[in-house]
C-alpha cells in the first residue's frame, strides 16, 4: 500500500466537503473560496509520540486529541474552525492502526463540521502535525494584547485534570475510577465552541490554556503590557487535583497544561450582562480575577493577602 | 532556552510582513486578510530526517529545500505563494544548528517574498512540516483533471539530476565536480515562478515533478481520464544522468523524483503562441508529448515505434 492508497482509503473517501472547498485532497494544493466579510485564521500544532501522547494510546485518541488542540486555538481567537491539513508521519504501514486513527479523525472533524482538505503522509517516527484554518468576521479576531487595566479575567472550566493524569502516568496508580476520569480530561479535551459568541461579543483578549493558566495568562499580561491579580479561592481546580495534590493543588493547577479551557478578559462594567448571558444558556465560566497596570502575576487569598505567582509552564527544551 | 525564546530569536524577529498579515507569529492563530478576487491555495509537505534529507546536511539546506518543495506545489496550481507555517521538530536545543536553519529559512522566504505567519516548535526526531498558502485569481487554479485529448505536454526543465544525486549518496563516489552539480539539483530545487503567467494563460492541467515524471504525469492522466504519449527523444534528461546511467538514463529519469520541475498541458492549437512567449522571455520549457484518449503512459521513439511505460515513483510504504 503506497501513500496515495493510504490517503484514498483512510482519509479522502470520508472527508466532509462544503461549497467553500473548491478542491480538496488530491491535487498539488487545496483551493478554498473564503467567504467575504471574514478574515482567515491559521494555526499549527504538532503532537510528537511520547512527548504529547504515548505511542501505546489507541490511535483513535491520538487523532481526536490532535484535532481538538488545533480547534481550541481557532476558538481562542473568537473564530469558527473550518478546514484543516494533516501531516501524518508513521513508522510503517499498519492497517488496523490507520483504521482507528482515521475513525477518530473523522469523528472529531464531524463534531465541528471541519473539512480535511489535504496533507502529507510520510514514513518516520510517529508524529501528527495539523494546520487548521478558521474564519472570523473582519476586525473581530480576539488577540492576546487587547486587555485593559480593570478588565475581568474569566476561566471557562476546571483546570489541572489533564496534568494530574500525566503525573499518574509516571507514578503509582491511583484508584482506577479516578484515573479514568483524569485520562478523559487528558485524552478528550473539549474545545469551548459554546463560548464563541460570548468571546465575539465581550472578550478584549483571549487564549487557550495549553501551557497552564499561569503561563498562558502571563502571555496575555505580556502582550497587553499589564499584570493580573487572581482571586486564588475562585480558581476552579479539578476535584481530583485537590484530592491528590492536597496543599499543592493550586500551584499544580496553575502550572499544569493540556486543559484547553479558555482564559479571556472583558471590560469590568459588562460583568452583570455577561453573567446573565452565561446563566441563560447556561455556560460554565468563572470570574477569577482582574487585570492591573502593574506587571506580573499575583494572587489574592480570601484573607486579603497578596502574593506573587511564578508563571510556570511546560518547556520542550 | 524554551520554545517561545527559540521562536522569537530565530523566527519571529526576521519574518517578513505585509499588509495582508493582520496578525503573525505569537498568538493562538495568525489572522490574514485574503485579497478579494482570489481563491486561497493550501498545501502541506513534511520532510523527515534520513528519508527526505540527511541529518548530516547543513541545516541551511534543510530549511531551504523544505520551503522550495512547498513553493513548488503552489506554483503548480498557477498560484502565487504568500504565507507559510513551520512545524519544526528537533531533538534538542542546538543554537548553531538553529542559526543555520533560520538563515536558510529566511533567505528562501525572501526569494519569494513569503511571510512566516506561525507554527510550532517541539522536541522529537528531526522533521520539518510546512503548510504553505498562496492565492490564485478566482476560477483560475490549474488542476490535474483539466487535460483534453490532443493537448500538448510540456516539461519545464531537465529531470533525473536529483535522483542521480540520491543514487550516489549510497554508492561509489563519482567525480567530485559531478557530485557537486547533482547535489545542487537535490538540495536547491528552483520552483518555476517564472512560469506562473504562462500556466495561468495556457495550462489546462499542471503538476510538479516530485515523484518522478512518469508517476506525476500519470496523476494528470488518471485525473483527466486520459493517457499520454511521450516523444522519448524529446524528454530533457540531465546530462550527468546520461553519463552515469547510460542506456538506463530514460527509465531512471522517468522514475526519479525530487526535481520540482513542472509538467503541464496546453491546447495543441496554441503551440505557436506559447513557443513565441517562451522564446521572448526566454523561458526554458520543452514540448515532450501529447495527451491521448487511450489510458496509460506510452513513449514514441524516433523510429516511430511505440512502447508502454510503467509509471514508477517513490513510495514511503
Amino acid at each position: 500500500m503506497n501513500e496515495f492508497a493510504i490517503i484514498n482509503s483512510f482519509f479522502k473517501s470520508q472527508a466532509i466537503s462544503t461549497k467553500e472547498v473548491l478542491l480538496g485532497i488530491g491535487d498539488d494544493a487545496a483551493c478554498l473560496d473564503i467567504p467575504s466579510g471574514y478574515h482567515l485564521l491559521v494555526s499549527t500544532d504538532t503532537l510528537v509520540s511520547d512527548v504529547h501522547f504515548l505511542a501505546s494510546w489507541d490511535a483513535y485518541i491520538i487523532a481526536w486529541k490532535s484535532i481538538m488542540v488545533n480547534v481550541s486555538d481557532i476558538i481562542a481567537m473568537g473564530g469558527e474552525p473550518r478546514w484543516l491539513s494533516l501531516a501524518l508521519t508513521i513508522p510503517s504501514y499498519n492497517e488496523s492502526w490507520l483504521a482507528r486513527f482515521s475513525q477518530g479523525f473523522h469523528e472529531a472533524l464531524a463534531q465541528y463540521n471541519i473539512c480535511l482538505i489535504g496533507g502529507d503522509t510520510t514514513a518516520g517516527p510517529l508524529s501528527v502535525t495539523i494546520t487548521i484554518q478558521g474564519i472570523v468576521p473582519k476586525g473581530r479576531a480576539i488577540q492576546r494584547n487587547g486587555a485593559s487595566p480593570g478588565d475581568r479575567i474569566w476561566l471557562s472550566g476546571e483546570i489541572g485534570g489533564a496534568a494530574q493524569a500525566v503525573a499518574f502516568l509516571n507514578s503509582s496508580t491511583p484508584k482506577e475510577e479516578d484515573l479514568s476520569v483524569l485520562m478523559q480530561k487528558l485524552q478528550f479535551p473539549v474545545p469551548r465552541r459554546d463560548l464563541i459568541s460570548v468571546l465575539q461579543r465581550y472578550a478584549t483578549a483571549a487564549i487557550d490554556i495549553s501551557d497552564g493558566l499561569g503561563a498562558d495568562l502571563n502571555h496575555i499580561c505580556q502582550a497587553s503590557n499589564l499584570g493580573a491579580n487572581l482571586f486564588l479561592d475562585a480558581i476552579p481546580i479539578h476535584p481530583l487535583v485537590k484530592k491528590y495534590q492536597l496543599k499543592e493543588a493550586l500551584s499544580f493547577a496553575l502550572a499544569g497544561g493540556d486543559d484547553y479551557e479558555l482564559c479571556f478578559t472583558t471590560s469590568a462594567n459588562q460583568d452583570g450582562e455577561i453573567l446573565n448571558v452565561l446563566k441563560a444558556e447556561p455556560l460554565a465560566c468563572f470570574p477569577i480575577g482582574f487585570m492591573e497596570a502593574k506587571p506580573g502575576l499575583r494572587g489574592t487569598s480570601s484573607d486579603g493577602s497578596v502574593r506573587e505567582l511564578i508563571p510556570q509552564g511546560y518547556s520542550h527544551f
